[in-house]
């Protein structure tokens, strides 16, 4: 199971997995990947390859329809594209229902609910399992310790082991990586359907076990991934999913701001249903996930979220009236306090001090958690040998932590025998227990026995317990399987107010109520509150307290909740970062950070102290070569679209894909056999005019570069000699004008349109566009081919046919840090052009606003991509791939050895 | 109490009064009553003009003081200003922990439940009075009718005059002003103290009519109304509300940025705060608020909500305690629905039905009072004879209204007796009403007995009261009063869920349950359901959902609430506009409508189509006329500063503020009197060295213009000679290098930047002032001066001293309307500056992006300037009299006539 592949790869590995740290490794690992198939590959026929890249331009042919505004490609198209136009709208429109977000937001909901009920009902049956065990074994202890022990520690093994080999990604909460999703950067392989089985039954596994561990923070993990999936899913049948193409918009950027902005939307209500299906809380969940996950909230987006939990947890609760668990829906952890007094005035400092202490609580937790992540890390010897047995660490945590909870053991002090809902249940009861310190005879019914030792009180049960358990979640939730700590938390917070309680009610053994009727002290309410604090401080959120109120069925102890909760955040929130927060750090996740007002160094810092003034760029008269070396130098999703190097005005910037589209097609096999059709077709010609002079007057130019000349006229308008000084910029970028446009067109290459049309109605483009190759032969040598490739990397580039972004968003470069981070945050935003005068004098990503607000470089850069572009486009995204395929290009250009003639205005371009 | 003044200008004011039409007219008033001033104080003495002009400057002294970064002015002041520094940064270290944010919030708590709690006192008060006479007078039923229809009818009449002689802003809800406000647009008399008191006394005394009026549209407007009121209360303590001076900050923009991001934060807390508090609802009231007033919410902002919601409700509920009106603190209307079984599954159909019906009616609701309003509108006969007798409208409504509610009358068929309150008690009774149909001996206690007619059954009167209240509020709503339409709309839609609720008690009079217990229905429950969402309805909100447990202190039918609002939401908002989005464009408020995803035709809308081309614009060679010009023709905030007419190249723009207090500078007292001191010592040099002809080479310069030059020289580094051709712009914008400082810093007049410094830091710096100015004479005629004026407004600007944002908003001509509308939105602009390459082209404001959204040119521009100017700095805000003093100035001028030498260059940069 472990131990193969190279060292080096399984310790990274294994520190993914045991602490969760996200690292660049997997993506190194890729490149290494790509370099050994690069090597080996170096061997196969040149022919094969430029025919992979005929056949990457055909993929990306669809794509590179979506062409400049206003481009009369309908009219162009033959009669039958007419036909098939109306097909696919009519088609369209019948899909279209489909994709409306009320039936996804309801599918969603519907599977949520489904995968909610089906986990909890396999963790109850795994949990059943082990009392059974547990409980048939009483004649030897020994046995029944056995049984307690190998039970849990096998589960988390299982769920451990499985979680690695098939997503480690699963592992954890979710919540943070959720939260840096949803801030605009793409963790790809978050959200993917490994990931999916693996967090589902990794999840249930580990709940199963009976580990103090939750199931909120990988629900909010499920649901995303399932709204991803369905997303996918969807988009086979269409509708608002489709990539635009006929619609007429002239803004291609835009479709797919919309699709990104709808699919964050999703994701949001996605969070919210997580919550609200794993604690039948819709309300609670909606606030919980914008608070944990969001920075600025869209109202408009609010319905979305209320919609798919409400419909999810109602689902959730329908479905466990349907199997008779309950009479009807109702809360999860209902509780019967009493309505017409439910707390007195006098009570209230004691909630305060709940508030308070859960705060100082909080805080610790989640220092303690980081504390064992570091501890972990820096003992060497430790360490090393737990990297060598991967499925140590969680078996050794699960063993200790069972042991300790065997109820015969040390787990009789600490009501070990309680599972965290049972504990929870009996924590939420509305009994009070401290009479019994008074009066042996009180009943302690059911679950309730668990907390009552004949020989210690029941304080002292609790305070073990709330130690104890305090620790033991904290080390839990480092154990490298899918689990949250909202549960556990919950349940020491429950205690710690139920103690609070019981202590007031010893203490005021008829209530405080001075006047008439005697109301007892409800020791419950105190530990709803101390629930709704404790887990408030950790989360560092408020909607804690809806969530209990969802929990409980009751809304009556309001006012201590809602005090206590927000006590506990101020307390929290000074001391500790969030849990979700700590983690983040931990991960070292691509998280842009907060910029509290408080920070006044901060407003000294500008845009031009921080960017980077060195920026990839290519200019509106450069050549392919240039490109193809921006290209494999840089890493950025855009690229910068200059008039020159020596103006730098920016013009507007082009996706990576675009240009690397762009390049495939100047160095394909279709412009390759076409070039070998006019070749021969000039031969031919050349031998019937030979004798006759008469064009004379481009003869200059036709001189050296004759094979250049003939392709440059068919292909643009741009004059061929470069460099160009001051091109006026109109023709290249404005709206076209009536009177230059009528110059282009005709020189735009028709059956290249014509192909491409073909390509986007029908289906099957590769028969045809073969077809349509096959009545030249391709009869150039290798050393040929490349001689055509040097020469046509040599061309100018012609961005007719590219997508250009005419607005990218601009900084000037005075901007301050604070207002970058909120034209960042609120945007979302992952770079942004720094320019002065309308020149391009540097650009800055969000790495570089993390560096200048964290003052720290540790951060590694991780890929910045739009986010969702790994399940919207599919087919375009894979950029490691052709990134690859370009290095094999250079690669091959690199090993032909060509005599390359170096050009001048390059290494001028390159020096500035 | 009406009638005096001219008549056009009351037709104006009971225009606004009567359907709450918010028009320019005030602001057109204004600037009549500013020209009749100036006409009258033509005759007013010159030198006292420009004594005026020297105080103004005083005032601005401070704000002046707000220097480029790194001014050393610190280093030349005088020794005991160092003292007065420290002084000024003890007291401010003391005073700014006054100015934190939880101290504020906890202030507006308080004071807002004090206000809450007072006026529900009045308000019982007043019902109580109307009961006693009522009751007192049973002997005779004509006095009856005249005592319970007198009693509204006054009160009302007086909230109705009351509110307008005070302040006609405080008629109405004020949701729709606080929405629009939020937005980043001010309405800037809607926030002063005048408002704030016609507020809560008009509303107190509608509400004690007992009219179908609402409590909470108003406290949310008082709410904000408070916070502003505290903010400008608590700035006179410093602390952070302080305007910057000694942080050391470089940003000065970023101050103001601060503050405006600050108060509009504080004043979504308000608004919470106002629903939290009137309620005892601190989480429906933040949901409510955020619904109802936020497109984009900050997460980091949610704590200040829900801190002074808590805080104000727990307080607001903690009064009720002390008073002895509760014994402990609970929900406001308290139900007592079963806890174990609160509504079996398979009524959820019904609640649906109540859902569905809600939202109908809600979008009806909302048709109904638009229809209302317009009918008022077009009727010219009725609106004429009711604009003349402006109280006539108010005493003619509530004398309908109240002659049908009258209990012997037609009220007794629809519990007319019955105040709003004590109807929503009876309504969420958890007995059930419909056993009275079988069986007659059914007790109804108390003000239940309302509901029982001897002759018509409970079903007749629960339908009429539906019928009748709806109608009667729609009507209320559009009295000139300040009100709500919340707590009326809640209450029909309990009254509707009641009848829904008694219908299925009356068809299943066991309950549905099949198996075992027998669970009656509760109707009470169906009346929650049915309030939730009728009140959903209408505002568009889910978060009444939240209200409504708060209300009720029970959660146990959360599912049916939710599934109801949002069922009635889906419906009403695919009819209607929220009621306060209706009331918006009723009253035509300057907010910028949502932009749907569906409207593909917006996608086509670059900015190019819709921004204004002709930008008001200063270079920066320009005169001290041109800059006069450009003030007196525009209305915009703040101004472009471009390099020069030729290249457009945007710099930055500067606050119009600062513009007119370089003016007033430029043209000052202070001004006027050194240049005499220095005439007088160049006269007597000239004479002392008439013999002595050693600086010749200069001579060429001071021959025409003497006195001009010798000012230049010590003003600034600017060379005199205009205009001057593309002038580098380093020293003037970009960071000071070290280079060019020392060159700049020997000019900058000392003298100046001592007084400003004495200015800021002592109290009365107009003694010191002018104590430094007595010892010339200022014995310049008043022809003297003009021409001294004329000279002064030739000069070229020195832009030294003034505040400049260097990187101001800026969109490129090619962005699209859905990504501006995104941007102003996100970033609460009011108007950004497109560039093409650098160059200025054009500016978009929010009203161009109005219209192209609205495709409409019927909203009309309202002043638009940052949220809350009008009570941060009040010293500074006051553009009218400004622009009313440069006026005058101007007058001056013309009625001087002095032949003005025409600028060639300016026509030049005017014709272009």
């Amino acid at each position: 199971m472990a131990g193969d592949g190279s060292d080096q790869r399984a310790l990274q590995y294994e520190q993914t997995l045991m602490y969760g740290r996200y690292t660049q490794e997997l993506g190194v690992y890729a490149k290494e990947e790509a370099a050994r198939l690069r090597e080996s590959g170096q061997r196969r026929s040149v022919r094969d390859r430029s025919r992979t890249l005929d056949l990457l331009e055909y993929d990306k042919g669809r794509c590179a329809k979506c062409r400049r505004s206003g481009y009369p490609y309908v009219l162009e198209a033959p009669a039958q594209d007419f036909i098939s136009v109306c097909t696919v709208r009519c088609q369209k429109f019948l899909i279209s229902r489909v994709g409306e977000d009320w039936i996804f937001l309801i599918l969603l909901g519907l599977l949520m609910a489904l995968v909610s009920w089906v986990v909890d009902f396999c963790i109850a049956i795994c949990l059943q399992a082990q009392k059974w065990m547990y409980g048939g074994l009483d004649s030897n202890v020994f046995l029944q310790y056995l049984a307690w022990v190998t039970y849990p520690v096998v589960l988390i093994t299982f769920s451990a082991g499985f979680t690695q080999i098939l997503a480690p990604q699963a592992v954890g909460s979710g919540i943070p990586e959720m939260k840096t999703i949803l801030r605009g950067v793409v963790l790809k392989e978050y959200l993917t359907f490994k990931t999916f089985v693996a967090k589902v039954i990794g999840l249930t596994c580990a709940l199963g076990s009976g580990m103090p561990l939750g199931k909120e923070g990988p629900f909010v993990h499920i649901a995303s991934l399932c709204a991803a999936l369905l997303s996918k899913f969807m988009s086979l049948f269409g509708g608002i999913y489709e990539e635009p193409g006929v619609t007429g918009i002239k803004d291609i950027g835009l479709i797919g701001m919309k699709n990104e902005s709808r699919n964050i939307e999703m994701l949001a209500a996605a969070c919210a249903v997580g919550v609200g299906c794993c604690f039948a809380a819709p309300i609670g969940g909606v606030l919980f996930s914008i608070e944990v996950t969001s920075t600025f909230f869209a109202v408009r987006n609010y319905w979305r979220g209320f919609f798919a939990a409400t419909f999810s947890a109602f689902i959730f609760r329908v479905l466990a009236v349907w199997n008779r668990d309950e009479e009807t829906i109702t809360a999860l952890f209902k509780t019967r306090f009493r309505l017409d007094f439910p707390f007195d005035l006098q009570e209230l400092p004691a909630f305060a001090v709940i508030g308070i202490a859960s705060g100082f609580g909080g805080a610790l937790f989640v220092y303690l958690n980081r504390l064992i992540v570091q501890f972990m890390r820096k003992q060497k010897v430790i360490n090393k040998f737990l990297m060598k047995k991967r499925l140590l660490y969680p078996a050794l945590v699960t063993l200790v932590l069972s042991t300790l909870t065997f109820p015969p053991g040390f787990g009789q002090f600490m009501a070990g025998k309680l599972t965290q809902k049972e504990a929870l249940v009996t924590l939420l009861d509305n009994r009070t227990w401290a009479k019994q310190g008074i009066a042996e005879e009180f009943d302690y019914i059911g679950n309730a026995q668990a907390w009552r030792h004949p020989q210690v009180n029941v304080f002292v049960t609790l305070v073990l317990f709330i130690v104890m358990k305090f620790w033991m979640s904290a080390l839990a939730i480092t154990i490298p399987v899918p689990s949250g700590a909202f549960m556990p938390v919950f349940v020491i917070g429950a205690a710690f107010g139920r103690l609070v309680g019981e202590s007031m009610a010893a203490w005021f053994p008829d209530g405080i109520h001075t006047d008439g009727t005697i109301y007892p002290i409800v020791p419950g309410g105190y530990a709803v509150v101390g629930a709704a604090a404790l887990s408030g401080a950790v989360t560092h959120t408020v909607s804690t307290a809806v969530i209990v109120f969802e929990l409980t069925g009751q809304i009556s102890h309001i006012l201590p909740v809602m005090i206590a909760v927000i006590l506990a955040n101020a307390v929290a929130q000074s001391l500790q970062p969030s849990l979700y927060d700590s983690i983040i750090r931990i991960k070292k996740l691509p998280y842009l950070p907060e910029l509290g007002w408080g920070h006044h160094e901060k407003y000294n810092i500008r845009v031009e102290d921080i960017m980077v003034r060195d920026v990839r760029y290519i200019t509106l008269n450069c050549c392919y070569r240039d490109l193809h070396n921006v290209l494999l130098t840089g890493q950025l999703k855009t690229l910068a679209l200059v008039e020159s190097a020596e103006s730098m005005i920016l013009l507007g910037s082009i996706e990576r894909a675009q240009l690397q589209s762009l390049l495939s097609q100047q160095l394909g096999r279709a412009r390759r056999l076409q070039y070998i059709r006019e070749r021969a077709v000039e031969e031919k010609k050349r031998l019937s005019i030979v004798s006759d002079p008469a064009s004379d007057d481009n003869g200059s130019q036709r001189t050296s570069q004759e094979v250049r000349f003939q392709i440059s006229t068919e292909e643009s308008s741009f004059s061929p000699t470069r460099p160009v000084p001051h091109k006026p910029l109109k023709p290249a970028l404005k709206r076209p004008s009536v009177v230059e446009r009528p110059t282009e067109l005709p020189t735009s290459p028709h059956d290249h349109s014509g192909i491409g049309l073909k390509n986007l109605f029908c289906s099957s483009p590769d028969a045809e566009a073969l077809e349509d190759d096959e009545d030249v032969e391709d009869d150039m040598t290798i050393r040929e081919i490349a001689e055509w490739e040097e020469r046509q990397l040599d061309e100018q580039v012609n961005f007719n046919n590219c997508k250009i972004d005419p607005a990218p968003f601009q900084l000037v470069e005075r901007t301050s840090l604070h207002k970058t981070h909120t034209i960042f945050s609120l945007l979302g935003l992952d770079h942004a052009y720094v320019t002065s005068i309308g020149r391009l004098i540097g650009v800055v990503s969000l790495k570089e606003l993390r560096k200048a607000i964290e003052g720290s470089v540790t951060v590694k850069g991780v890929k910045v991509r739009p986010p969702l572009a790994s399940f919207r486009d599919s087919g375009t995204s894979s950029s490691e791939n052709e990134t690859t395929e370009l290095h094999k290009l250079w690669d091959r250009h690199k090993s032909m050895s060509l005599p390359r003639e170096s050009t001048p205005s390059e290494s001028e371009e390159k020096s500035q």
